[in-house]
């Protein structure tokens, strides 16, 4: 079973990385961006039968640091 | 207007973060981990109207390396 998990900084942490790429993507001539965000994506592949609790207590403990970033889970195939 | 690049690593490309993250998800007693592959999310804030020809070639001179690494972009509204 595949899963995905998003991890963003939440909306008022400082985003340097974001700004870099914002900055960057203006040095080459894209002049239409207003704001870049920089996240992280994490595919699992776990042992069928793994539940949404398992894969959130993996977010909490390890994936995401809570306090500054938000997570999304997406399974890509149902529980078994 | 909003959109979201997805950039993960080709198949095959040793993904040593991947690794360390499975490893360290073990170490935490997630037994049912069979592979982890680490990507990255990055969102745009663009002007309304930038096509999607701007966005991929964003990806293909900044945000992705194209040699080892595959982008999928969404766009969250649709284009005006």
């Amino acid at each position: 079973m595949k899963a995905r998990v998003f991890v963003t900084l939440k909306p008022g942490v400082l985003d340097p990385q974001g700004k870099a790429i914002h900055h960057a993507l203006e040095g080459l001539g894209f002049s239409g961006v207003q704001d870049v965000r920089a996240g992280k994506l994490i595919e699992l592949d776990l042992a069928d039968g793994t539940s949404d609790t398992d894969i959130e207590a993996m977010c909490r403990k390890l994936l995401a640091n809570t306090v500054i970033e938000n997570f999304r889970i997406e399974r890509l195939e149902p529980a078994a």
